[in-house]
């Protein structure tokens, strides 16, 4: 294995409207790139999560199990207005309350600044029913609640507004200083004018989405210990080092006396990708009372606080030559990132508009409004999800229009490059593979509708896109320790945040180990001792830490083999590792246990070190999907059955079948959920959140689910990294919504632009139609 | 920085009589030598222990502070008699009292094999008054204790050997299957009949030393916690490493499924080198009842069954021409492992006589016996403590025979080379540095009695010795990580025993990236992460960590002088690294902050990895060291007043000056208490130890206290390793109770032989002398 020599790349990166140079320094040794054609002991197996009995056996600690001797538990007082201004608050009786140990508020001077507005932790004003107004260390989380009840706030009621076109208008309640504008963004590649003008068919249609909850089983919670001068934080975190350099921040302490710590985490779909205000209310508790402090939030809390997928306005135009080449895409979006801007609602509701489609007139504008909300945060494919629902319902109606199948429009406008990077994608052919895998699996040509059964009709939907999770998003480190009897540790800074990592990077070692899975354990979610790694986001997990768990391991394989090949009396490049057992090749006889090669180095234990860094790129490494569903509709209820769902995601390769498929499982209820079912309901005229419960907020049951396919892909992208695999996590949700939408519209020839497409919509729709 | 060639090293060693292969793979990138004229900014200056404030805030935790939700505490059944069978343990009151959750003894089938003989952990017969029976968790340590009196124990007595001359006896009680020999080594180099044959003087003597109690303030403590398959261990030890691969061994779980951590510890002193059997009752008696169990012992236990210094009896010889050449050096050695050997124990009594002087007749014998007693371990500097005691006494007494000042004597039989590897001395003036400064900081040669006044006399005493903590024990490693923040974590896998590990490292790590010692934070005693260190012991960790540590600084610094070289436009090697701060050389106000260039830098961190390897050497790397003392005897009382000691130790160069003397103060301490009150007090009639408490088992005071001056030698020793230093810990222990021994004979003309010296000895001594 090479040492590559140190290279300096710089970038352009855009933040605060500021130009900045990034430095990356890749400085890591580069294995060869895996053939696409290689046989593999343990990868591309299905192998079960490692942590797997931990969990089902109720052994796995996560955030909220966490018991520090002399622990408090935390609540936070809400904002019961959406929009006022803090004119006093008295915790005296709260704080006389036996049982209570500190409150912090407006009335402690924390000179803290929050969210990207870098307003105070406790402004002066709340702007949405469940703003942070207190928060209370109890000896019970009982005491707590009780303790809130006990704080007098005196509020200066403002006018406010909830929704976001009224936010635009210029009479409406101004929701922060410079008004109620996030950012305004405008993109146009080409001539989208020359290109509408000169289409055969035209097409504009609004779409809207809505403000779907993540809602994680596990809520968002903080353990805090401050002691002395270091901070001790167990968080339920996508980004254990995120959450260091925020907290840091905030409270005034270096990242090496922050300490964040999370092992198991009951999902984060997104919202958990930043430190949340309940992460400081936790330290600033525990360094007022001396005692650690936990904070979870309750479900209303998850739900008014805890961040939403934010919801959009998508005007979308499309022209389209009678032969079906596009001529010119648009979309004006207006979406609102809610009350706050907090560094985590990233929405990239352009991009699919920009990229899926060979069009060389694109426009795209977005415009980005406060509204007296909760805030808005990254949802599993953020942006995406939306943009396909309105891009893809789009192509659908164009299709019919045309009298051209669905898949065969996609086919017509087919690319193989990024359009907008102008380079072609690290896997030109990978959205066609998709299309294939749909074909076979679902069999979308030969779909054919069985005879209509009284009030219900059958239909099919297909939707396709494409998505940034390529290449991951290194740099990310790992070492790889053979202990003396040769069991295995993994060390590496990144977080399972529920998805397989564990199991992934175990699989990874063990394969290059040549040893067997049971063998191995992967350290990770701590920053004290752990190296760098990336926040768990955008699917960059897997393709970011599998190539440095590989070149560590690869390290290590290559120390281990020196020594084998002493015993053994041969070179080390004769050596062959397999099952534990180190032979010359075709000579297994000669071979000696791995662990007798450790147990002779010893008190040596091996230690690899690897790295990854990207390096520059001639391709665009994107991953593609595209997904088909079957449902019935009721005419006279108007309720939606999906079927089947077939999802073909182009993952490059596959590591793990078993934890691939729980991914398309997982994202396709959550699609479904955000096609039929899930909505935040807020009543715009008191700004209030009706459902902000998991009664009235539907998350779909195992009774919704329909069969659910994983038409595997699994052709490795040689461009992607070293181990040919790219991210699969955000894909199979980002086309559910388009393909059951479009397979309504089949059943029952009508198009339901809103999400979600309840009940009630599809019997008004279906009333508007038939009169 | 070169990466040096992979190489690989072979090397005999001897285990259980049988050769066996090492291999070690030296893999790593060396750094060049610091130069001995080096100036440093932090290295070399007193520092301040980096976690004082947490320890003397009484924030630091250690194992004893540990508190898991649900734990439970242990308490010990241990042996009333020296030497019995045991017939049988009936637990049944002992289970049905309240609060007890489990019991374990020999009832339990536990296949665990224990200490060197590997019998089982609990045997058919007990061998010392002490040795555990039985062990119980129960929810508090008193119900735990209660329920200890509960558990009826049949023996069969049987008769026993405490007197380990006794033991020798053919007709002695065999203490074990193979009888009550433990080792017998004999080595001769030279011809010592010639040697001694040809002497002009000749001395025979024969010196005792007693069983030493390591007493650290924090006994031996262990809470377990076994989960699932994992097994975690907070434990109060020197090496996690070494008890992770023990228990892991005992119980049978792969080591990368037992996590040990320890974070503050309150003296070791060599007792907490091994897993003892608390450690495995804690990890049993967790996995019996599913919650964590803390198993603490107390002073009575520390004393009978936590180890000892081995008693010695030494029969020295030296062969003498008449102007001060030694021709002959013997000593026959008997030592009592004590019940059980215990792989901790190793005492190298021999190995002073032959190292210390020039001489080529040099024969040593010794043999180590089993006897009824709690097993001796190794304790700070073991066995050339007992060594330097008759070696030292016996010299001292030629010199007076000869009429020449000790000092010169040793001058006289000074040697520059290790006669045993027959190869120089790493630093062969390093010894004449300890006498120079000793003569210097004591004034020896000009040192003069004052005048007698009533019954007190004045005398002066010297010693010396070399010693083996050389290079340390590698190999270790590494790994720095400058944060985003500037801010910086050194992480290891060494522990701080309470030596000031931490401080020395983060003072390395600090001074090679040119940052405050404030900027780094050193992440040790974590075997989960950390990547391997050795066991702190044998003054060791200094000299094997500090080499890894810098190599990582400097794999990190390399990398952030890429960086900010091209933010400064500049070569890296143009640049220059102060106070945080890193600029042109001479151009210090072009510079930009460290902390700006990883801010640029991020999200990337940087890591910097480093490891230590000893590379064959052609020197012999030792350490050495001086003493003297003056003291005050009162003839009447037998009463010992130490007025001054002063320690010469040559440890290479001395990174911290005030964790340096905090050493010689510690280890005067202990000698002191070694030469003259300390002794654990077995009846050998009945077998009991009389003094298992700090009551009656006379540790030093602060009133016993004289002024203790560090006469530091403070040369670097650039043969030992990268940074020019050595092992400090044990030297000043080692001298301490011959020269104040000698100085005691210089007080009142008569020689003690025995230690301690106690007040009794004396007087008996003086009636004998004057009649």
């Amino acid at each position: 294995m090479a040492i590559e020599p140190l290279t300096v790349e710089t970038e352009e990166k855009k933040k605060d409207g500021e130009k900045k140079t990034v430095l990356t320094i890749p400085r890591h040794n580069v294995p060869p790139v895996w053939a696409a054609d290689k046989q593999f002991n343990l990868v591309g197996k299905p192998q079960p999560r490692v942590e797997g009995v931990e969990k089902v056996t109720g052994q796995a600690q996560y955030t909220t199990d966490v018991r520090r001797t002399g622990q408090l538990y935390g609540a936070v007082l809400r904002s019961p207005h959406p929009h006022a201004k803090v004119i006093s608050i008295d915790t005296s009786k709260a704080e006389a309350l036996n049982g209570v140990h500190a409150i912090i508020s407006r009335n402690d001077a924390f000179d803290i600044k929050w969210y990207q507005e870098k307003l105070p932790l406790f402004d002066e004003k709340v702007r949405f029913v469940g703003d942070e107004v207190a928060a209370v260390a109890a000896e019970s989380e009982e005491i707590a609640e009780d303790a809130l009840r006990l704080i007098a706030v005196e509020y200066e009621v403002l006018p406010f507004v909830t929704d976001m076109t009224e936010a635009l208008a210029e009479d409406a309640p101004a929701i922060h200083a410079d008004g109620n504008t996030v950012e305004e963004e405008s993109n146009e590649r080409g001539d989208f004018a020359a290109g509408w003008n000169s289409a055969d068919h035209q097409l504009t249609r609004t779409y809207t989405t809505q403000a779907a909850i993540h809602n994680p089983l596990e809520p968002h919670a903080t353990t805090a210990h401050w002691q002395g001068d270091e901070l001790l934080i167990y968080e339920s975190t996508q980004g254990i080092f995120t959450v260091r350099s925020e907290i840091a921040e905030a409270v005034g302490l270096p990242q090496n006396q922050v300490h964040v710590i999370k092992q198991h985490m009951g999902g984060g779909f997104g919202a958990k990708q930043i430190a949340w205000k309940q992460t400081v209310f936790a330290a600033l508790l525990s360094k007022k009372t001396g005692r650690p402090v936990q904070v979870a939030l309750d479900r209303e809390g998850e739900t008014l606080a805890g961040g939403n997928r934010n919801p959009t306005r998508q005007t979308v135009r499309l022209g389209i030559n009678q032969d079906g080449t596009l001529t010119a895409i648009g979309v004006e979006v207006l979406v609102t990132a809610g009350a706050y801007s907090t560094a985590g609602e990233a929405s990239n509701i352009s991009g699919l508009f920009e990229h899926l489609y060979k069009c060389e007139n694109v426009k795209t504008t977005t415009m980005r409004v406060y509204t007296n909300a909760g805030p808005a945060v990254a949802f599993r494919a953020p942006g995406y999800a939306e943009a396909c629902f309105a891009l893809e319902c789009a192509m659908d109606e164009l299709a019919h229009e045309l009298g051209i199948d669905p898949l065969e429009l996609r086919e017509i406008n087919y690319t193989k490059r990024d359009q907008k990077q102008d380079k072609p994608w690290s896997a030109p052919d990978g959205l066609r593979h998709c299309y294939e895998r749909i074909d076979e699996a679902f069999g979308w040509r030969s779909r054919k509708k069985p005879a209509v059964h009284g009030s219900k009709r059958r239909g099919f939907g297909l939707a396709a896109h494409e998505w940034q999770a390529g290449s991951g998003q290194p740099p990310a480190y790992a070492w790889v320790k053979i202990n003396t009897d040769g069991s295995v540790d993994v060390v590496t800074g990144t977080q399972d945040i529920g998805t397989g990592s564990r199991t992934i990077l175990a699989q990874l070692a063990a394969e290059t180990l040549g040893i067997g899975m049971n063998n191995v354990r992967v350290q990770l979610g701590d920053t004290a001792m752990g190296p760098h790694a990336p926040t768990s986001s955008g699917s960059y997990t897997t393709p970011t830490m599998a190539p440095a768990v590989r070149a560590a391991a690869i390290d290590a394989r290559d120390q281990l083999l020196e020594a084998a090949a002493m015993l053994i009396e041969t070179e080390p490049e004769n050596l062959v590792i397999k099952d534990g057992k180190i032979y010359e090749a075709g000579d297994e006889a000669s071979g000696v246990k791995l662990s007798e090669v450790t147990g002779r180095l010893a008190p040596h234990m091996i230690q690899g070190h690897g790295a990854y860094h990207a390096l520059p790129s001639d391709t665009s490494i994107r991953t593609f999907s595209a997904q088909s569903a079957e449902v019935e509709v009721d005419t006279l209820t108007g309720e939606v059955t999906v079927l089947r769902v077939v999802s073909a995601p182009d993952c490059g390769r596959i590591l793990n079948p078993l934890a691939a498929e729980s991914q398309v499982i997982g994202g396709v209820t959550q699609g479904l959920g955000f096609a039929l079912t899930e909505a935040r309901i807020l009543d715009h005229r008191i700004g209030i959140v009706l459902n902000a419960d998991l009664e009235e907020y539907k998350v779909p049951t195992v009774a919704d689910m329909p069969t659910i396919t994983h038409a595997e892909v699994n052709v490795p992208d040689l461009n992607a990294n070293t181990t040919g695999t790219k991210g699969l996590g955000e894909l199979p949700l980002i086309p559910t919504a388009p393909a059951i939408a479009n397979a309504i519209y089949d059943a029952i020839g009508v198009r339901l632009t809103d999400l979600p497409i309840t009940r009630q919509r599809i019997v008004e729709a279906l009333e508007e139609k038939n009169g």
